[in-house]
């Protein structure tokens, strides 16, 4: 039995926070601890073991980390990271998601819409360049100079190869910047998918929950030029369960962390940003379910979106509910004062530092004041809808394009193109329902935070109602077609301007406005937030040296840990389950009914196999998919999900309580045989 | 023009909390601060003047307050105060709540399903009685022997009168215990009640906003065996517009304030308790906007639901943002830190205060363990389903009646029996498909929440799904039939046991987890910052006086003010509003649309009439239809709202931006006149 209580666990789970942790880090692979690793685990992590990990380390532009299992470009990650791709490649009546999507021959995989896989060649230090294009300026003129270093390093690093992408990263908040360097591989497809409930049994109510029972893997395939690529350094598959404390590794991607932020950017969030999001997410929530409940064609269009939501949704519970932990947030403050006390000890630090600290935490009322209408305008404007989204990446796209690449938003820099044109043309349903429920939703939650009267929500709605002018544009775009947008594409800004589309020409109208908002946010708060960062960092180093590791910024990572259950309220919570312990949990009641498939396999099944287990590996979202990675480097199993103790990861990690939860390789080769008949993807993985 | 941006309206508005305000208060009859009014208004408020007042205030068991206008039993109220009743008598294809209840006669008035008016006669201190009943008690005990000292007390005042009702109320959370005396009116039936367009124009985006244009009153009339009511003693209706500066006093019923708290009870409340409950009822805003979007008739049945939660929603949201602000909680911090340095500097007082605000502190640990469960199990449980509710007290009235009312939970003494049974079996519509929504995202909610493994969780589902279990309880159950709850309810416990509905079975098989959750809530919580707060509230007493008022008990009160504006960042927000500012806010989409007699009434009316005002007066929920009353006691207008500031009032009371927002007689004589042609009413109103 476990002890599940979201609130109270999370306030027991924080008490330790601040003091480093065995096991804690997301490590770069120039800067990996191995002589740390190799004294608690006795493991050696050498250059040839890193750089075999590295090479069949792969990142998804879908937001999730995976792995090269196959000498013939097989990638194995988890069904949730997948899940857009069925749903891409479903249609009314025919539903991958629900069912899986199970190929039998190498003809029947398919391309995943919008998905590209990177990965990492090399890693370029630019920090000096970057710092010296912003030395000297602020505000506005800070960022933009900036903008344009990052441009300028990519373009020197990547030249126009439409084989690679290079992008720069900031580590450390400033600490350091960095270009990755990466094969990219634009031709994605879906190769192995498992039903549902057999993917997510337990629905929401267990993620980030563990015991666990979820084959929430699956596997894509790289193509180029229709078939599939070579790829000789893949990890090797071990199908032989993990044993209790056994070393772990997990490389991959996670999203982000908060960890170096300062006390009052943490108070930020928890008065502020997560609040105001998480209202605004529940309200999106019971919309969601309720249009599910309309019909069966709504529910299946409304599955991925709401499974989505929620598991945000979860996510940001536990971080509002760590940061408004009291304990938590005074041993932040304590970190944050011995640092500044060490600063200040000494003259020349002190004098390099300033008042960094004191500059952060006068910007975060900019914030307070510009952080809605920011949100409203900019960065979630058009609340999810396919059809906004592609009409403002045409209107932008087409007006940054016409300027010099160092002078565009950065997001339409030249090196950024590629993956912005496939992501725009890629062909996908638009559910137009859904698409009518965000834009309101959207219109409707602008005015209620800016208010009717602002000038914002007049420029929006005029004498229209939310209600109105979403069904309006929806009813009236055409841009669900890719050829219409093709074509706009190609015809530029004169294309634009001339479209009667109503999404282009309501993009169009706001975007001054939308601009305006982004600029004074960026002069407001990213510059002065960027450039004291970067002192506070520049003053970690001088007093720690580099044995931290930076927060996580979606860029390749390795963590190492061990197999290990945990103790809560004196319980001790076992690292395994196994196919018997997911048979005992079903009631036959969604979210705990098992697909016909399972209930039909289960006397043909090993009950004792081991199907889920958990590590001490310091992960967060961004890392699903990874493989999880023994000492001699095979993969024993991907990684899908965090403990309920993972959520307050984002600001901290607490080795005592907080676990990274792993379908195994073992069940998936048992699953694969034995439910599924899979047996040339079995044999593809094991070599036999 | 205005600004309102919710957030940092609030933000900005309570950096002089602490401080006690001119105006500020929410005084009882028998303490009113006469000289106070005397020297800052020149008005003498003398005791004929507060009889003549106390005899014409008005309760509602819907939660509302209101006036006597005339002397045949006619009532002022708001329109909002009244909607339940329009809805309760509205069917598919007639829709009392769009389209207004326009009684043209006597016999047209309808009665108002559960509502029942309560005129106050008489106030009796039994402070002493309660305090020795729970003295040297502790836990459960003293819980139990407070309940049975409130239902002795007040089995003393009223007897077994059915024309009365009493109820002992707590003031100064504990410095005093007085019954209130009621004479009860069961017979309420609704008069007038304006278009839903009229009353709520601006919808939520304007409510608890200003300038405003709400004609949000409406009229009800006292009945007794079939006749209306007489009722010599009314307030004089003054149809002439209130003046800038004029002197104001509210008299209604304040629900609930929170100024008297611990800084350990607002912290729990700020960390805890308000934002789980804005999550879900965000979620359950999002399931009722869609819900209502699906067809005319969900549309009909969701929005007075729906008005209800997003009111709620922003209440909230307001005391969430007012109770994260800093410099609030520091003022409450030093307010605090005050009384308790003056009692620890008086040994005698000290000694008889304890460590009383720890003993609070130390309950709020109790508080973070049981709140959930508490309110998934008990206080909110059913969701909200009127089938669920019915089903409780049915349950629970049959199980308390078998004991002498000193052991019964308290809400089924023996006084509180007539308006239960009222309210039981008074017959109103059931909305089979809201049932299930309620249902459903209750269940949901608690499975989330305490999580899929939790004993109450699966007590409360089984086998089964929210979604599959709140289907078959709506569809099995028979207790929308009015007959069916008289039948049970006669029946007594034989009959609830021998009940096959499955509603009634759930509740049963539910019901001693239920009130297992509660008992240890009370031990833990309720006994022990009951005991303390009494302790504070002596303490307050000795070093104050009674020259504080209590928090709010939704018992009748009285406040005083003035008419005025207020200003708003640099801006002028004049105190009142005409017909003419509404007709340049009208765009014709909801809910910025006028209704048709207005369009057509546009150029009949006086464009310069007064609309709406706003004054000074401190209120807050509870006192929606409060009569606003002149100095010479005459009424001119209905509180039906305050402004954005208002919303910190829970916590305390900022005179220079805090306002009430009242709907002026002069609109609406004018609108009775002209818009909609009640000749009688008018005439009833102003004696001619």
């Amino acid at each position: 039995m476990t002890v599940r209580l979201l609130a109270s666990a999370l306030v027991l789970s924080f008490a330790a926070a601040g003091t480093a942790q065995a096991d804690e880090g997301m490590w770069t692979f120039d800067n990996f601890p191995s002589a740390k690793v190799k004294a608690a685990y006795g493991v050696t992590i050498d250059q040839p073991w890193l750089d075999a990990v590295q090479a069949a380390s792969v990142r998804l532009t879908t937001g999730c980390s995976a792995s090269i299992v196959s000498k013939e470009g097989l990638i194995l990650t988890n069904n949730h990271c997948v899940a857009d791709c069925s749903q891409a490649l479903s249609s009314e009546g025919k539903d991958y998601v629900k069912d899986g999507f199970l190929t039998g021959a190498r003809e029947e995989e398919l391309k995943c819409a919008g998905m590209q896989a990177e990965v990492l060649l090399t890693i370029v230090d630019v920090t000096d360049a970057v710092r010296a294009a912003g030395a000297g300026k602020t505000g506005q003129d800070f960022v933009k100079a900036r903008d344009a270093a990052f441009a300028t390093a990519e373009l020197a690093a990547c030249g126009n190869d439409k084989t690679l992408r290079c992008q720069t990263i900031s580590f450390y908040r400033g600490g350091q910047y960095k270009v990755y360097k990466y094969r990219r591989y634009a031709d994605v497809r879906l190769v192995f998918a498992p039903e549902y409930a057999t993917a997510f049994f337990g629905g929401d109510p267990d993620n980030f929950n563990f015991p666990r029972f979820n084959l929430d893997s699956a596997f894509v395939r790289l193509y180029d030029n229709g078939k599939p690529v070579e790829t000789p350094q893949f990890l090797k598959w071990r199908a032989t369960p993990p044993v209790a404390g056994e070393p772990t590794f997990v490389a991959g991607n996670p999203g982000s962390t908060e960890r170096q932020l300062t006390v009052s950017q943490l108070e930020t969030q928890r008065d502020l940003t997560l609040p105001i999001g998480q209202l605004q997410r529940s309200e999106l929530r019971g919309r969601l379910i309720q249009f599910g409940e309309e019909s069966v064609e709504h529910k299946r269009i409304a599955n991925q979106p709401l499974a989505g939501v929620e598991n945000s949704y979860k996510v940001f519970f536990g971080r509002q509910f760590v940061l408004a932990d009291k304990s938590f947030m005074d041993a932040k403050r304590a970190q944050e004062d011995s640092l500044r006390a060490k600063v200040a000890a000494d003259p020349k630090l002190a004098a390099q530092t300033g008042d960094a600290w004191g500059q952060i935490a006068t910007a975060q009322k900019v914030v307070a004041e510009k952080f809605i209408v920011l949100r409203q305008m900019e960065t979630s404007a058009g609340g999810g809808s396919d059809l906004f989204s592609y009409a403002r990446t045409l209107v932008r796209a087409a007006q940054e394009r016409a300027k010099p690449t160092a002078e565009r938003l950065p997001e339409y820099g030249d090196t950024r193109l590629a993956l912005v044109e496939k992501k725009l043309l890629d062909a996908r349903p638009v559910d137009t329902p859904l698409e009518q429920l965000y834009l309101e939703h959207w219109l409707l939650k602008t005015r209620e935070y800016l208010t009717a009267d602002a000038p914002q929500t007049k420029l929006l709605l005029g004498k229209e109602s939310p209600e109105g002018l979403s069904a309006r544009l929806v009813a009236g775009s055409k841009l669900a077609d890719p050829g219409v947008r093709k074509a706009l594409w190609d015809g530029g800004l004169s294309a634009i301007k001339a479209s009667d589309d109503p999404m282009i020409k309501f993009v169009l109208a706001m975007d001054p406005a939308a601009r305006e908002v982004r600029k004074a946010y960026e002069a407001g708060v990213t510059a002065p937030v960027d450039a004291a960062a970067e002192k506070i960092a520049k003053a970690r180093f001088a007093v720690l040296g580099d044995s931290v590791y930076p927060d996580a910024t979606f860029s390749l990572r390795l963590s190492y840990g061990k197999v290990a259950g945990w103790t809560q309220r004196g319980q001790e919570i076992k690292p395994f389950t196994t196919f018997s312990g997911f048979y005992d949990r079903v009631t036959g009641a969604e979210p705990f009914a098992a697909a016909p498939r399972w209930i039909a396999a289960k006397d043909k099944l090993n009950p004792n196999t081991v199907y889920d287990f958990v590590t001490t590996n310091d992960i967060i979202g961004g890392n699903s998919g990874s493989p999880v990675i023994d000492a001699k480097g095979q993969v024993i199993g991907t990684a899908f999900d965090g403990n309920i103790h993972s959520l307050g990861g984002a600001y901290g990690y607490d080795g005592t309580t907080n676990r990274t939860v792993v379908v195994a390789t073992s069940a998936i080769t048992e699953a694969l045989t034995k439910v599924y008949g899979r047996t040339a993807l079995v044999e593809e993985l094991t070599g036999k």
